[in-house]
C-alpha cells in the first residue's frame, strides 16, 4: 500500500455526480488527503426530527458518505465499492449547526477497506458521533 | 420485564404519525408481538442507487425504524427514546421487491433496549442485511 | 451456496484441536447443523470476574469460537479463516451456570461468513450477550 | 463534564489489583491523560495461536482494557462500570511484537462512556485492529 492521493476533491465530486447522481447533493467535500478526508453537510439540508434535531439516519448516511470519499481518493474512478459494514454510536444530541465528518482510514486492502468517522457539530469539541464503516472493494479491482 | 406488549400496530402508527410526521410514510407495520415487530418497506418507496439497487442507507433506516416499532409496542407511548446505537451487515444484494424487516428485541431494561434485526427481500430465505440496535430510553421514563 | 453441513461436531473438534491446540478446551459442541451450532461452556471452566461474574472477554472467546464452530461445519477443514470484525452487547449478568451460544450463519460467501450469536446462562429464556461475528476466508479456499 | 483526570497511571493499577485481581497480569499503563490512555501488552505474555499470532480474543481484551483504564483516569475509583458494548475489526496480522493500545474517550456522561482504541504493533504505522467500546456505568454513580 502506498498511501498516495489517487482524485482530488474536485474529481471525486464529479465522479460520484456522474455515477450516482445526488449522492453529493447534500454534501461538500471540503479536503480530502492520504487516508483522511473531511465533509460537511449544511444545516439547511438536513431532514429535521421534531425539535429540530439531526435524525439519526442522517448521520449515517454522512458517514457512510464520508467514508466513500476517502477511499475514492485512494483506489480512484472505481464505482463498484460498497459498504459492507457500519456500526455508529450517537453520543450527543447534535446543535443545530452544519455537521462535519473527519474520516481516517485504517485499512485499504485489496478486498476491504475500514476507516473511522468522527462527526461534529460545526465549532464544537466533542463529537456528536462516531462510526466505523468497511467497504468491500470489488475483486475487479486492479490496484 | 413483564413482555406485556402495550401497543398495538395501529397504535404505534399513529403515534409516530404525531411526534414525528412522515417518519412511518414509506413503512407498513405488519405485525407487533412481545418483544417483536415485523415492518416492511414497498418496492416503489425506496430511494435507488444506480442500477435499481436500494441504498445501504436506506436500510439502516429501515432497521432503525423496525426497531423503534417493536421497542413502542412494549414501552407504549414514549417519543424520547433515541437510538444510541445500530450496527449492519450488508450481506446480499436486495432483490428489487419490498424489503421485510424482522425485529426481535432481547432486552428492554430501565435505560437501554437492545434487539436484532434481519431483513428480507420479500420472498427470499436469506436476509439481505442484518442489524442491531440499541435505544436509550430516557430517565423520565416510568416503566 | 448449497447449505450442506460438511462435518459432525466430532470431526470439527478433532480439527480444532489439531489445529489450534488449546482452543476446545474449554468448550463442548453439542450440536451443528446446517448453518447453525450449539456450544456449550462449563461453569467451572470461566475466568471469573470478582463477585463470580464472568468476564466479558469470555464471553467474547465463547462468540468468536461458536462462530467458528459453526462455519467450519460449512465450509469443512480450513485452517485459516480468521475473525475480521465482532460486535457484542452485554445485556444482563450472566448467572453462575454454563453458557449455550447459539449461533446462526446469514452468509457463508466466498469471501465473508457473517453470523449471529445469542448467549444464555443455561437455563434461561433470554440471552445474557448477543454477538455478530464475521470471518474471512482465504481467497485460496475452493468451496 | 470537566475533563478533568482524577486518577494516575500508578493509582489505576493499585484500584484494578485491588478489586479484580489479575486483571492487570498481562498489562502496563504507560499513561494517561485527559480522555486518553496508552496500555501495552508485552509480547512474551500473549496467548498466542499457531504460526505465532496473537488470537483475536486477546486482541479484544486488550482493547477492553485500555477503555477501562481511561475511564478509571475521568471518573475515579469506581468498580462497578462494565462494558455494555465492544467492537473490534482485525485489520492486519499482528507482528511477533509488543502491542500498544491508544484509547481516545468521545464521551463520559452520566451513564455511559464511548471511546475508540487503536493497537498498534510497537512500531509499526498502521494499526493492526480498531475497536470502539461502550461502558455502563452505574447510576450509583455521583460524578
Amino acid at each position: 500500500m502506498t498511501f498516495e492521493q489517487r482524485l482530488t476533491a474536485e474529481e471525486i465530486t464529479d465522479f460520484l455526480d456522474e455515477v450516482f447522481p445526488g449522492a453529493m447533493e447534500h454534501f461538500t467535500i471540503e479536503a480530502v488527503g492520504s487516508m483522511c478526508s473531511r465533509v460537511r453537510r449544511p444545516f439547511q439540508e438536513w431532514r429535521l426530527r421534531p425539535g429540530g434535531t439531526i435524525s439519526g439516519p442522517s448521520l449515517m448516511t454522512l458517514a457512510d458518505t464520508a467514508m466513500w470519499v476517502a477511499l475514492l481518493a485512494m483506489i480512484g474512478r472505481e464505482a463498484l465499492s460498497v459498504t459492507s459494514h457500519l456500526d455508529i454510536d450517537f453520543l450527543r444530541k447534535p446543535a443545530p449547526a452544519d455537521v462535519v465528518a473527519h474520516t481516517t482510514l485504517h485499512k485499504v486492502g485489496n478486498r476491504l477497506a475500514v476507516g473511522d468517522v468522527l462527526m461534529y457539530s460545526d465549532g464544537d469539541d466533542m463529537p456528536c458521533a462516531r462510526a466505523s464503516v468497511t467497504y468491500a472493494i470489488p475483486s475487479s479491482y486492479q490496484g
